[in-house]
């Protein structure tokens, strides 16, 4: 499926191949990933995801494989079979052990649950967990 | 709001009380959130929801303070109000600090961003991805 | 809040009113929610939308009160405060007890759970769930 | 796909050979979904979802076969296939006939445009429906 | 995959076969796609969805080719990858361009994010967006 | 509500008053929304979500006021109240009629039913639609 064909390597426009360049050595990787090929039709939207995604996943507060995680967590939610897939092997390749993933699983399913419980029965929040209520 | 009355103390069902009993002691904490007053009014499905969240959050591979964030992660992306206010502030409480909120929220959306480019062209997932492939 | 104004008795052309008339008929009530009075400002959806619900939640092989619950968990799964109210309390209206209702809950809790389990690890469905594999 | 292989009948560990043979008493079959395969890697997760499972879809005040609608419908508006597939066809095992079948999905597919209907205009709950009102 | 067999042309009931009719004669094609295939199961459903869409998507204030582009941007955050695939082939065939496509998909990426950012945040509407303001 | 204070504009650091200075530039209007005022204690975020969308509403292909449906569109579809009120105002403010309004209303209702209709039916992809057998 897909709804552009994904770009190769001798079809790219010349701002692309600069975006490409950059995540080749940003990665320390000559693999490009399919999602990067499929936005490769619009350089203007590739380039801006791809400075803002170098942005937001660069080394800061929280560790790399936090971020994978967390990154793993919001795509199940979103139901996205390819990010699900492409961050969970990321998260590995940053350190994630079996155990680390086994509870990474459990949240999620468990604050699905929880969510949704709420979300029927149409809890108020607690005045204790409003900020202007912590001043 | 709410499809149920929120229980008070002296509303509760011996099992309840028990529930609530085993809240207070492993959170230290006398407090008992609007969730489990709503939960209260199906003593089985409280007890269970308790007795797996508990089993959930335990101390265990990832730190307490990721597993409140990827429960937020998780709740802003189900749109749940009163899951992210809640575990918002127990993200907070143990130990995260402004900067890791701001990563968190900074991943958050761009996560959603990309799902939904992905999802909106449909892009397969790269055999790298995939657990079979790496065998 | 509200992206229109809810219109009143009095604000309505006589297209809406014929369709607010036939609502009042068929639930034996003089009471219009605010569904209604919001979509009121589109006589073509109004009258569109009520026909197709009227058809839909018209007593046929299932019990009005089981439909009223499955409208109730698709509510809860798109995170819609205002049909869960209206949904639950059709439910309740229609004899949904106070067992059944926790029961519901129950299982709207636990799909999601397995529902995001289940799209986290990118399970293949299994040839005998296929209705071709069964002829 | 899927993030991890899926384990056969000789790779399990003694814990979860325990929650395989329980799945296939209460089932009363042989057969083993690839869910529980995919779960497997965590004998921890693996129980308690087997567990919550088990009480949850236990005969109670709900038919079972309405049970497995619910399921059904919830795991429609959260984009589950394999939950989708898996609970039709328990469903159908159960009793959902044809036309029953036919409501469900008209009732999803209706609850799904009133719900987002009601989102866009953004209508506040009518007092009616508040459980605080009727008291 | 599919819960239910795709109907052929040798397998309609004549209720079915009349609303085939009508959508060829509408669509000024012979081609029936897999939706429509799928619902034939059901004449009623069927009928209904099939007029109601004819309604919605009928010439009217906005551009076809714009109702195509709103279709696809609701059907990525609902992640139905069918009707992306679906409504994205008739924006084409109704003239959305290369850049037009571009510039949706930006868009959706981008409201998805910021829709997760003032969800995390929760953040109140402000008084100058409500209708009742601006009386 | 908020999980944040909003920051008054003698609150701000002098990277997030740049920001704001910007924005009222850009809209020719005093007013700075909420949105803004929570995301201010982030300056990295505000900027880089601020050049980001300014980019992606810039004039371009489509129509301003169109490019507001779409983001009026995806907020309803992800339930993000606060984006559809601000957007629709927008949208509003950028010409949209009533009857436009009305017909983006039924698109997105229409969207949901079919989204789901389609998932529960687990449609598959017609090859017509499918970018490589147009080739």
């Amino acid at each position: 499926m897909a709804t552009v064909k994904l770009l190769s390597d001798d079809e790219l426009s010349s701002e692309v191949r600069a975006v490409f360049d950059d995540i080749r050595k940003v990665r320390q990787s000559d693999f490009i990933n399919n999602f990067w090929r499929a936005l490769a039709h619009d350089p203007k939207t590739l380039r801006r995801t791809w400075d803002s995604l170098k942005e937001v996943m660069a080394p800061g507060a929280l560790d790399p494989k936090v971020k994978e995680m967390l990154y793993v967590a919001v795509s199940v939610a979103h139901g996205c079979s390819y990010c699900i897939h492409s961050h969970t092997a990321s998260a590995r390749a940053k350190g994630m052990t079996a155990a680390e993933y086994g509870e990474l699983l459990a949240i999620v399913g468990m604050a699905a649950e929880t969510n949704r419980l709420v979300t029927a029965l149409g809890v108020p929040v607690d005045a204790a967990f409003l900020v202007d209520s912590a001043d």
